[in-house]
């Protein structure tokens, strides 16, 4: 049919016409060079988002990042982070998702102990859900999103050696802890860590997600989650876990590779024991583990397949912490 | 002007017309999907070389890499290292470049002793030159080249991740030997390693260059090597160095990038110890880094500028060679 179309300026061609046909050519040209120089860029390419950007952003908003961390029964651990993270290199704003529903944010006694460095919203919210996170804050105005758990400190190195790393893949969730599923004979998936390995597999290790509870990644990304079907959000409320999981499912949708960049942690210490509120994490609770598992599986009869992919490559800074840490010392 | 074409149309307008201006459309419209079509994947972006390819290329070709090797007054060590790498896994053909004007290539013994798990074929030079091992030889038929010294031995893990690695990142040379230039503010550029340090860089280390080697790259760059200014090739054989600095030269301006993703490599060493011929490599000579330095200058008024990244990423391979080498135990 379309090749009908084309063959039809041969039949009516008149003298106006062959004029008016090299009109067509330069127009066709025209277009052609403007589709040229509409061609995406690799990360455009990657990033539909980029694409459809909601909101206009000031230069400081394009190399710096949002931390967005959740908290939950832990003020006093919260306040101590909120410091700790107040001078990180690059960080454009804070939001704080609140989670304790009904209760007070301590808005009054931060900004009595001002000024800050760097703005802190608190959102509250009305219910408290694990993925009241993952929500496509209004308040979010950089491309980078950094996400951090509310009880895991990652030293202000670590987080500026990764966000350079994000830079150069904006696709990826750039992060600190990698995590594997494995398929087995059964059929049936399990996720676990370096506990666990494909049978077969040679040398070394893989991972194939990199969790978001203290990791990078493009803001476009809580846009896409916005879109993913009920069953996905119903999934993540029954268990009150794997938000994290099916975040990685959307991005190797998205990108069609591994969903994660591993990048070593030199310094990162998780400070539950700190808090006073003698509230530990979900995932002390004994099914967490098995509720993991328990939603790859799900997740792939949702997305109807596996889109997970294995990587194996690790990132280090190179020179630090010591300057010779290229050399190797096994 | 264009504007002017465009409107033009609208002049002439007929009834005719009016029927052939929706056959325009469709024609734009099948150009438009004809160009998007014609995308280019991310790696084709970056490789123009892959569109021009020049041979037709077997399956084995695409996942597998040719050896390139130059040796000169060194046939012992050649021989220990040809079996050494006879059978590196997705190896797919060994080229020597045989740089010993005059002397006949030990390729009767060679076979004397097979059969080989992989063809080598000796190319024999009329001039000793740095340069001859960035021909483009009609023997390579693989997209990835692993170019080494005649007197470096890299274990065959390594190189396997390495390739893996090249994989991901087929415009970079990916290797496991990392360089740099730095600056100095008489403007004069300085070559050397981890003793050297651009005033005023925060922590860690940068490295501006990956040297060939010991490492994978693209064969279109051995394409485009033939195509550098005179001066280039004038001031390799005047120097009998620095072919590798040109590469480098070469890809960080056809990238717009680092031209180096450096490989953390377990186990790489150096046999020269090992040879019988009394010879020491070119790099023992007095004016070897000198000469570097003065060619990093040099390559700078050649190409009208300083086409050179810094990179700071190291990339181990994940579980190897201790399965918890994520865990930091610096």
């Amino acid at each position: 049919r379309h090749f009908h179309f084309c063959k039809l300026p041969g039949r009516v061609m008149g003298i106006r016409l062959l004029r008016f046909t090299s009109v067509v050519i330069v127009v066709l040209l025209l277009v052609a060079g403007a589709l040229t120089a509409l061609l995406p860029t690799i990360k455009d390419d990657k990033m539909p988002n980029l694409r459809r950007e909601p909101k206009a952003q000031s230069q400081s908003a394009l190399d710096s990042f949002t931390l967005i961390m959740q908290t939950y029964n832990r003020t006093d651990l919260l306040l101590k982070l909120l410091n700790h993270y107040q001078a990180i290199p690059h960080l454009h704003k804070v939001i704080v998702v609140w989670n304790n529903i009904g209760e007070k944010i301590p808005e009054e006694m931060w900004n009595s102990l001002g000024p800050h460095p760097v703005p802190v919203v608190f959102k509250v919210q009305t219910v408290n859900r694990m993925r009241n996170r993952l929500q496509n804050f209004p308040e979010l105005e950089t491309k980078a999103v950094l996400m951090m758990d509310d009880d895991t400190l990652v030293s202000a190195h670590d987080l500026a050696f990764a966000f350079s790393v994000w830079q150069q893949f904006p696709e990826h969730i750039v992060g600190f802890v990698p995590r594997k599923h494995i398929s087995t004979p059964s059929g049936v998936y399990s996720y676990g860590s370096f506990e666990l390995q494909n049978p077969g597999f040679g040398n070394g290790d893989q991972y194939s997600m990199v969790l978001i509870g203290a990791a990078f990644f493009h803001s476009g990304y809580l846009e896409d989650f916005q879109r993913q079907p009920e069953a996905v959000y119903a999934l993540i409320d029954e268990t009150q876990n794997c938000d994290d999981i099916a975040m990685n499912f959307l991005v190797a949708k998205h990108t069609g590779k591994p969903s994660g960049v591993f990048v070593k942690p030199v310094d990162i210490r998780n400070l539950e024991k700190d808090t006073n509120s003698g509230y530990s994490g979900m995932w002390h609770r004994a099914e967490h583990l098995l509720q993991r598992s328990y939603c790859v599986n799900k997740l792939v009869n949702i997305y109807d397949g596996m889109p997970l992919k294995y990587s194996n490559i690790m990132i280090s800074q190179f020179g630090f912490p010591n300057y010779a840490n290229h050399k190797n010392k096994m």
